[in-house]
């Protein structure tokens, strides 16, 4: 028998009402007990219903906040558990879906993922349309995964010749990678290669880059940016940066 | 001098208003004149307002309707060009932008991209989460990419182990590249390899097939489908497809 609860994993978009999509309003609003990081949670707070629990977590701790979603939607609530962007991109789906199917199958409890504007999408609007045809998303952040792992997927997808939508670029406990990603891009694809740097995407603060392969200064990106670099026919159209077909 | 009109090319997301974006409703709402593909333009029916003008185009116009939009905000309108899934995904934005940018530079429009959620996201999210981590997105349409493009694609990411979004994978015009893409796929992965192919994705007639790449059958796809391929690293948690780290 398949528990009463229903956890809803829930991509909020970037940050702010604009780019969240009413069914992330639905979920966030009918929810009992809504978990997710703090920061995360304030941006949404004017989806969130009175009289709901808010459990506010610690970064680096998004297995904890899973396995705690998945207990309560068990116990009988229903849940939304917060991610930002997408909650299928680098997101908290993952983690709650296989916390969920550790349980034996009559434990578990209804879960539904809803999609939302990720990070690439969001910072590429920024610039015009840099994904407007083949592109990769390809996290820097070498935590979970091996950094030699994270190199041989950057030069397979250079040598694929589609955009690149790079997550994680940097942060202060990875300062070197992005500058190390940029010189094996920059053994693929010419320097001139357009390269836009989007920080904080959709919220206060939103900064926009526009520079190239060559130039990238990985100073430019940190914790909350998306690094977007062109392929062989990325190319200026006037002030926007578009992929050619 | 900037005309004063606004183009804004806005992503409906996958159909319906559940995964559209408050952005999106308030782009929509607030134009004088709206243009899209017909059927697009009925899914977000629901966010236009009584007055406006309304412009219903035809399949393979696509370039005649980011003209048109381009002249209607040149001539001072606030106009919304509809998009299907995200503008900026093998959208309307790149038309739309490419268009303004052969004006003289006084005579362009202002422009912004409204962003949505893709197909990619949306399929994805039914599945489990199978983007997430790395992933690329690929269009397996010939109609303005050599086939033998598409292919060098395919050979190049599938030695990057990302898993893939297979966009416009069959139509009655294109029976065959379905078949082909699963067969060279299937050189570079296990025929065990998780499969999804999910059409009509959060709208009516929504349907949803596990299967592995050995046992791909094309047919599973039509014009309006997404198919899902896995990494190495895809796997079943319980009854959802996820991409581990």
């Amino acid at each position: 028998m398949t528990a009463p609860g229903l956890l809803s994993v829930v991509g909020i978009g970037p940050g702010g009402r604009a780019h969240r999509t009413h069914a992330a309003d639905e979920a966030l609003g009918a929810a009992n007990v809504v978990i997710g990081y703090g920061p995360y949670l304030d941006q949404c707070a004017d989806a969130l219903a009175a009289g709901q629990r808010v459990v506010r977590g610690e970064m680096g701790d998004e297995a904890g906040r899973a396995a705690r979603a998945v207990d309560e939607a068990r116990a009988g609530a229903r849940v939304a558990l917060v991610s930002s962007g997408d909650a299928g991109v680098y997101g908290m789906a993952t983690l709650a879906l296989e916390a969920a199917a550790a349980l034996p199958e009559g434990d578990r409890p209804r879960i539904e993922v809803v999609p939302g504007v990720t990070a690439a999408l969001a910072a590429a609007a920024l610039l015009g349309s840099p994904l407007g045809h083949d592109f990769a998303c390809l996290t820097l952040s070498d935590v979970r995964t091996p950094w030699a792992d994270v190199e041989r997927r950057l030069h397979a997808l250079a040598a694929a010749d589609v955009a690149l939508a790079l997550y994680n670029p940097r942060s202060r406990g990875r300062p070197w990678q992005l500058g190390r990603a940029r010189d094996i891009l920059a053994g693929h694809r010419p320097g001139g290669t357009p390269v836009g740097v989007v920080t904080d995407a959709g919220r206060a603060g939103q900064r926009v880059t526009l520079t190239t392969l060559a130039e990238l200064d990985p100073a430019l990106a940190g914790m909350t940016s998306l690094v977007l670099v062109g392929a062989s026919t990325s190319r200026m159209a006037g002030p926007w940066l578009v992929a050619a077909r």
